[in-house]
């Protein structure tokens, strides 16, 4: 066991290193994790010892429910540790650009940034039984400032991807894979096991090949910096401005969100039946 | 209910705007009802009291089965009302940009023009048991000119796009999902509630993020206007031109095409059984 | 039937070519087939005699197992005699392009250049039961270079795309088809009359109207030459420098590869089990 970083459990293995997101109490994005994904981004930058780094979750029930909306300054300082600028978005995207294959085994709870973090990675594969996806920023009145827009806007076309982000809801697993959320869902008890053979098979191959092969597809499929930074840009802005962005997210933390609540399991149905009173047509 | 819209039923309900299409016979896709689309897209591009609209049918086995054929030149003519240009591709990628988030619930056969009307909206739900999707363009002698080239290129990618309108044939449900043509088949019963529920959720979220979110998911995903426009003009010049879809297009009507007929009920049979006579190979 | 193809037997009927890949002992992709590809495709473009072309196989077994890794210059020559550029990539992107719309009706093993082979295709349909399609280069220290990366990453997006390449493991039908990799699979007994009925269907149709839709499809779908280019520039380097490509192939060939035996039916199974000794990290 490393000791190096706060909120992750990694485990290194013949080339590959597993990564266990454990940061108590839910798993939230905020500074302290971010800290340690720019730490982790820079050690598989060195591309020697890992050549697949595996990302899931200690906690059963949350891999990531999204950012600490309560600290967006903080962990957007964080992030610019690594890219020179406060944005979660251009921190992800350097994430794609990685040496190392990036694998997200996902099951719980994954929303927001959440997502997005996922979305970075090279692969998503996750429990059908027990994940949940949601980009939920729409009800809070952003859109999602960390990527989700150029990856989903590619991955599924222009019509689930408006669905998904403007509906701000819950998906599961089946429904995300058939949307190419994720490449598949695999039944809990194979998730594991799956996954781990496909990092060590992969790790065995030469990594020259890997790391062309991870250069041309992002070439063709990973969005340009501008179009990471401006919805980074505009989400910053929303909740920034006179927007409602506060006001709802407000409304939300009363009721309990970022607390492991019933607002925060089953939230894609809490913010569907968030009111808008204070809201005006424009 | 608003007598201003000759060929379209609207009713509004909290911020979402129902658009039952009624234009009888069978609901072509002439004059009349491109005339009171435009109107009704300068009624969205206000963007206040409606943030969702939902097309329906109000006949049972036609949603929109494809343009009428016999006046081209006259919802052309309708269409640049809106646009300045001649054209329908013009007029439903200016759909695809209005403020409302669109959503076409479907039911009934929907070709042709039906379909690049269906696929100029922002969400696209259907029957499983009463939709039939095609593009019968290629079958008389022309290729879409409303969008469906761009549009299903960039939903289903190269080759699915190609079997679609190179086949010309008739899509089910479960099928035009598998291929991305919709978001999600669902059962019969439970369309409406479903669409109704969704677009009730969506009016209540904060609408500068729905804009915003649009305009995003637009830069990526919607084609340039000149790619529209050349599709619009090909299609307009394989009418006009020395080729065959007037011919073709003449033996069609005469054994029904346009009316509540077997032809129109099986077009995608009909069109694979319409010989090729006339035809030299070139 | 026609005797001026060596490796591929071709029956004409109603404006359908029907070729099939007859190379054996095993449809390698080796100069002849690529000699024979070049000529076919000379006859497509001309564009008068046969609107669509189906390539099956005569190997109930393969339908191509990959390129003959012994003699990549050489068919790089083969190519080039109708590119003037010594690449698969590019002879296969031309096929792409050529006047018929082409369907590949596969069954049996598909992996590597014939992946290619049939990605370039402007249709694949399967047999469900009795193909196997897979990606291999990486497993040899190679990237794709005759399109998989620029054809997968449009069709299956990021995620996908790296993991079906970067995995280098066999992918049967079903999975294919969910993935876009085809267009659809079908019972092994409904292949072979599903794809000569829509064959002869769209050769029925007006040509115009397809070499249309073709050129069009293809501006928006069809990568750069490139793009093509590179890909294949990058294969043929890993083969010739000092990289462990040659190794790997030696080792393989030495248990069977290229030859009917148990590495070439299970390949994905063999290359995951294969060491990686000689490989020092990087």
């Amino acid at each position: 066991m490393d000791d190096s970083f706060e909120s992750l459990k990694i485990r290194a293995d013949a080339g590959v290193l597993f990564v266990k997101i454990n940061n108590p109490p839910m798993n939230l994005l905020g500074p302290v994790l971010v800290a340690d994904l720019v730490s982790l981004i820079e050690l598989l930058d060195k591309g020697d010892r890992y050549r697949v780094a595996v990302f899931s979750s200690a906690d059963p029930e949350y891999f990531i429910p999204h950012v600490d909306v309560t600290k967006v300054a903080e962990y957007r300082h964080a992030a610019a540790k690594l890219t020179g600028e406060p944005s979660l978005a251009l921190l992800f995207r350097r994430l794609s650009e990685t040496k190392a294959i990036t694998i997200a085994q996902i099951a719980g709870r994954v929303r927001g940034g959440g997502s997005e973090f996922a979305l970075a990675c090279d692969m998503r594969f996750a429990s059908r039984e027990r994940s949940i996806f949601g980009q939920l920023e729409v009800a809070l009145g952003v859109i999602p400032g960390g990527g989700a827009v150029q990856h989903l806007a590619r991955l599924m076309g222009r019509a689930r991807a408006l669905e998904v982000i403007a509906s701000a809801d819950d998906y599961d697993a089946a429904l995300a894979e058939r949307y190419g959320w994720i490449n598949r869902a695999l039944p809990d008890n194979e998730l594991e096991p799956y996954v781990t053979a496909l990092a060590h098979r992969i790790a065995r191959f030469p990594q020259a090949a890997l790391l062309t092969l991870k250069q041309r597809v992002n070439a063709i499929t990973l969005a340009p910096e501008a179009d990471f930074r401006r919805d980074s840009e505009l989400f910053g802005e929303g909740f920034r401005e006179g927007g409602e962005a506060k006001g709802r997210t407000a409304k939300l933390i009363k009721v309990g969100l970022q607390t492991r609540s019933e607002t925060e399991f089953s939230l894609g149905r809490v913010l569907g039946e968030l009111d808008n009173c204070n809201e005006q047509p424009r």
